[in-house]
């Protein structure tokens, strides 16, 4: 079964855990802004994302330019941000530390 | 030595050789929007583009949401379209083929 969306409640109860992650304004999703030393260190952490991403059959949007990495995250399904976004935010900010 | 930029003919003699790829408005700039079977197809390919991109030492900036992948390829130093990203975009298109 997938996740339900989150309550506001329980959003803000969940970025509380989570480092230099926001709502997106407007829309019912996380984002966060990763800088890395250079692209071989941003793609080597994409490559890490990619691999938990599809093991949790869940998946970023992101832009990438050299050393930078913009992620927003949502879940499509359940329209808005659930315990899955939370998941990934965490595991991308654990794996970029 | 880096490439210089290409002046307006060359641009376009090197867009008649690229599949897919469009002048971005407004910017010198090369564009094209890639899709794939899934998340995994996508990836791997943007895995092919990195390790060419790092050998080339030249980057391109990019947006990954599931299957799709949008690029942009312009040179930074030369304030513009180069040799390089017409290499880069006709790698991309090849191992995208």
């Amino acid at each position: 079964m997938r996740p339900a969306k989150l309550d506001d409640a329980q959003r803000q109860a969940a970025l509380a855990t989570l480092d230099g992650w926001q709502v997106v304004p407007g829309r019912d999703a996380l984002t966060r802004q990763f800088r890395f030393a250079d692209f071989n260190a941003a793609f080597g952490w994409m490559t890490q994302v990619a691999l938990m991403a599809e093991k949790l059959d869940h998946h970023p949007e992101w832009f990438n330019v050299y050393n930078r990495v913009d992620v927003t995250l949502t879940t499509h399904d359940a329209g808005g941000v659930t315990e899955l976004d939370v998941q990934l935010a965490r595991f991308m900010s654990r794996a970029a530390a």
